[in-house]
């Protein structure tokens, strides 16, 4: 029989009336002749208010014990679902990560799954039974709770769908899929049908915030095909998979956008070997996650290095930055929280050139500057005024015709 | 160094002023120079407000759902203190049922401890940290998640001292210890400096409410020494052990009552062998739990049986009965729910006879009339009218002196 394994979001689960819903459509999958193994995350709000409450207790916090506060949440969704589901005849049964046989690294919320141990989910299946396993969380090889951090359920899920060979990984949430752009910024906005590992990739890399970054690679890295998908609407959404060799790639898919970075720059700095190794070393001690870098030319034996950092982490770059510039001769060390990055994907750039002029000139037309340049081989991300970046994504999505 | 198992109950840790207040009291025993264990339960109303949740979603609550569902409060509560510990620079660490090693059959809801491992608690120890244990859970011999029932935390306390040769067991509770009566009823009720295991029991089956049953058995089996306090006051509470031999035992310790039973009498029972072994079996197999049970000799080749039962079983206790007793040519079935039960608990009554003699004739001075009488070597109960219960506690208080 075949399996799919179904991931329910937060917003998914977020009361009595949706985990009913959800029950019901697991049902009917069900009776529709597949396996099924469920992934749930925590009831809506629940980790925000743990959070809330570990606050007002203790300025202190270590992470094991954050883990074993917020494993909590997924407890409380997986047990209704399955009480939910035993009331509409199907015979379902919970496990936790560690039961899961989710093994990972000690690092506490921000754990690695490092083993899919499985077996009690394949007595379950084997015994007609739906395994309904708590996302996010698993078991260290020191036998501590742990949490996989950002993304985690989602990353669960899949890890569980490569690990049981499902056919699809189906990831359901509050939208109806992976869209062109924003739709709130763009409102033609097409749901694309399907796109590939890398394009997704690049999306979610770029501000695109349906799928984590991880979650994606884990799937391209084992095959498992995701299928991005309305809880709400239970329509068909986003498939994500890998890309077919024989079918022609859209030149561009999508157009992103992140204003959630600001940029910093060292100016002057000697044009010398190893210099920017210990600057990005020092920014990566600091666990800043540094995004694009562009360095351009040197023409008087000095240049200008450029990145952008999330503005969370502004203070501390600039902390980095500026002790670091004297010892290495750099001058000035600037920064701007005021900026955005418009970016356009699509693996079909990769046989069509001149798709960066064109980019380039619908900006210019706009009025709109670009600051910083990067690209990939299917990506081109610009960082503009923060004000600007709307009127961009609207004109980038108009001019490479996404709508469809 | 001694070890101090300190349980600390759902209002103890209540909100975070009260896990900051419970985590100071830890740290200050631990700074005076003793190892702690703690063992807490979910804050609050958190049980209650699971269970409501677990109605809205479904009429069908598989048990080991609801257990699983149930074990998510611990985890809050447990890890919350460890990080309010931490700030007071006690290291601390939460343990689940499971990772403290608390082994249990497979009864969902109502497990029996079968084996408590603890080796992980042991290293904790050793190591100068202070285990933060989830009472009320275990794991099952099945690798289920287990919950032990009513009263279930203490009793997890209890084991867990008694598996690692702990000096005391400390309950925690919102009530300063065990009194001579209860003072809401009995102004000058007497807080009990100690009582015998035995006179625990006796007070625990008859109406107190402040330890379970259950865990009181425990302790007194395993010989681990209770003491029961205040995590409001903190003041020293009641201490719950062996009798001492070369004591005199008080006569009478304490008045206790329970108004929450109903009696069901069966009239007319032929008086031959197995007949009420039917009917108490029947009953079991209801999960009804008989309380007092009187019969008296037979006159006229028939007699009376009456029991009691908690109120919320009448009901089933009814149609049992009432479906049993003409198959064995019983009578008719009366049943009474405005029933009380007022008793008199003590050592000492062994040894002193006439103690009931002068309970009949107190009751009889304030016009209260016996309905059913049972005793036990260090107790005596009387069913009485609900109404009439409290002057009787107040009186039988004032005859045997117990204000001291």
């Amino acid at each position: 029989m075949s399996l799919v394994v179904q991931k329910f979001g937060g917003t998914s689960v977020g009361d009595a009336d949706r985990i009913r819903a959800v029950a019901d459509h697991v049902a009917r999958t069900r009776r529709a002749g597949r396996d099924v193994l469920v992934v749930v995350s925590a009831m809506g709000k629940t980790t925000d208010d743990l959070l809330r409450l570990a606050g007002d207790v203790s300025s202190v916090q270590p992470p094991r014990e954050l883990d074993m506060l917020l494993t909590s949440g997924e407890r409380v969704s997986m047990a209704l679902l399955c009480m939910a589901l035993a009331e509409l005849g199907v015979e379902a049964v919970s496990f936790t990560g560690s039961q899961a046989g989710i093994i990972t690294d000690a690092t506490h919320t921000k754990a690695k799954i490092v083993e899919v141990r499985g077996d009690r989910l394949r007595e379950a299946l084997a015994a007609g039974k739906v395994p309904v396993v708590a996302g996010f969380q698993g078991v260290s090889t020191d036998r501590d709770v742990t949490t996989l951090g950002r993304g985690g359920s989602d990353t669960t899920a899949v890890a569980l769908a490569a690990s049981l060979s499902a056919d699809a990984c189906e990831i359901y949430t509050d939208v109806t899929g992976v869209f062109s752009a924003d739709p709130r910024i763009v409102p033609e906005a097409r749901r694309l049908a399907r796109v590939s590992f890398e394009e997704m990739l690049e999306i979610a890399a770029s501000g695109g915030r349906v799928l984590a970054l991880r979650s994606v690679e884990f799937a391209r890295n084992h095959h498992v095909p995701l299928h991005v998908r309305s809880s709400f609407t239970w329509e068909p959404g986003t498939w994500v998979s890998e890309e077919d060799p024989l079918m022609e790639q859209a030149v561009v898919t999508a157009v992103t956008h992140d204003a959630s970075e600001a940029k910093v720059t060292v100016t002057g700095v000697p044009d010398r070997p190893g210099l920017a190794a210990r600057l990005f070393r020092a920014l990566a001690e600091r666990n800043v996650n540094v995004d694009t870098i562009v360095q351009n030319i040197s023409l008087h034996g000095t240049t200008d290095i450029s990145f952008t950092v999330p503005k969370v982490d502004l203070a501390a770059s600039l902390e980095v930055a500026r002790d670091l510039a004297p010892g290495i001769g750099a001058g000035e060390v600037l920064s701007d929280d005021d900026v955005a990055k418009v970016s356009i994907v699509g693996a079909g750039m990769r046989s069509h050139p001149g798709i960066s002029a064109k980019m380039f000139e619908v900006l210019a037309q706009q009025g709109v500057n670009i600051e910083m340049i990067s690209t990939s081989s299917i990506r081109i991300s610009c960082v503009v005024r923060a004000g600007a970046v709307e009127s961009a994504v609207q004109a980038l999505h108009e001019a490479f015709d996404l709508a469809g």
